[in-house]
């Protein structure tokens, strides 16, 4: 039994985080600190990877909101478990929303121009599927967009598109995918993912899941650009190659799995959100979080 | 902007809990004492509801495991974020799991016989999709089992399938949907998962995420079978009927959104595991959680 759970555990992981094969080494691009942006709340640190290629005006507002210091001290004030948790100002100071009119929205973009490494299946929602450096995207052939996969940071909005401003929100439940395409993602959390999963929730019944009382909500202790910090302290993150021979193996290992612990093959089908895009701190380098 | 981000909240968590119209109130059915477990940890109480309906080998080994006392003092040793909590007593002593041999599976069983709501269009993985008393399920016409949905409770194994035993494991993540029909599951969360959640996890890339240090690890400081608490002091959950009119119409709400939020519709698709089936609690007695 011993062995047995060991053996259990290797199989159901080997799908998760291993390379197809030995022989296989996956490649890894390093993070841009520009692109890094870290929340630290009482858990631990919270790592996003910025998404210039599909929001760029998106992710400048967030850099920008992080440099000016605009959310420490805000909250996670609205989290409902196994969907998102909702950071910022919430229903805070009117003169500070004033400061940072609504952004155009950024919900999709052209196909064209981007490293789009295809699952080459359509799946429930989308003609196409697959990662651009990492960030899970679908397409319909001439459009693409950011999934709302688990991690995925996108920007809150009201009812009308172009009204997102300040409050974001991150997806911690099995991916809402009506949202895409509606919502204009602009990043995905590469570390800390946990940290995220253990802020306080809030009631879905009551008042949509803001947290009424506010001391009971996680503090967003500090946001900080990594490129900020100076170059020694500066975690440095690397993100798994998706457009490469080894990453293109580790899909057809997840489309049909070769461990005996498949002792009946699943539909030869590929879900996005279930392959996750691993992230690493720079062997050589580095301070972060330590776990993922 | 005040009223804005109320409006978003409000159209995002209609999908998620609410009626689809204030006439069509929800029925509820009342969950069995002997098959609801209460899995206390540090962060709160969890709430497992066991389906006897599919697993009813495993829903009776586990109730006598908690009964026996075998989870109090052990702890959920290999967690993963984003997919599985896994409880027992891991690489723990030989003679406690010589006590209770493996089971034969309960991977699947016939539809015949289920009160089954089906959502009347196939998903990624299966030909329908749908639930029974409020667990999700799926079904190729012939067979019925358990979707690797969210909160979904299953017995671990080795790499031959009769070989499950003691160690269980509750999916955290988006859905694993490959796991289906190849585990047995034999109940959900219905209440706590932000506790399970909150759980601390192992590195996925050190012995499958087995946490090293058992310290580390959460305990199951206690399980028990509400049936063996004197009835005044028993949690009394409740679960939505899914095989009612308003059941329905939330189908429909959540298939074809009507939410000014949606200005541009999803396609009219259902995925089974974004539809979560609340509980609660009986609104004239119990004591649970009071966080779901």
């Amino acid at each position: 039994m011993r062995r047995g759970l060991a053996a259990a555990l290797v199989a159901l992981t080997a799908l998760l985080a291993r390379p197809a094969s030995a022989e296989e080494a996956p490649g890894w691009r390093d993070v841009l600190p520009e692109n890094l942006v870290l929340i630290d709340v009482a858990h631990g640190r919270i790592a996003i990877e910025l998404a210039p290629d599909f929001a760029p005006r998106h992710a400048e507002r967030f850099r920008a909101l992080v440099r000016a210091g605009f959310y420490d001290g805000q909250h996670f004030y609205r989290v409902i478990d196994g969907f998102v948790a909702q950071g910022g100002i919430g229903e805070g100071d009117d003169r500070k929303l004033a400061a940072w009119p609504a952004l155009a929205a950024e919900m999709e973009r052209p196909r064209a121009g981007l490293s789009f490494t295809s699952l080459a299946s359509p799946d429930l929602f989308a003609k196409d599927t697959g990662f651009v450096h990492g960030f899970a995207a679908a397409s319909d052939g001439e459009a693409a967009w950011m999934v709302h996969c688990p991690g995925l940071v996108a920007m809150a909005r009201d009812d009308a598109p172009d009204t997102g401003a300040t409050e974001f929100y991150v997806v911690i439940g099995h991916a809402p995918r009506r949202l895409d395409r509606i919502m204009s993602g602009f990043g995905r959390v590469i570390d800390g993912m946990a940290h995220v999963q253990a802020l306080a929730r809030g009631d879905p019944e009551v008042e949509s899941g803001v947290i009424q009382d506010l001391a009971q909500a996680d503090a967003i202790l500090k946001a900080t650009v990594a490129a900020d910090l100076p170059e020694g302290t500066r975690p440095a993150y690397q993100v798994m190659a998706t457009d490469d021979a080894a990453f293109a193996a580790r899909i057809e290992a997840r489309r049909v799995p070769q461990s005996p612990f498949f002792f009946r093959k699943p539909p030869p089908v590929l879900d996005v959100c279930n392959m996750s895009v691993p992230a690493r701190l720079r062997p050589d380098a580095g301070a972060g979080d330590g776990r993922r």
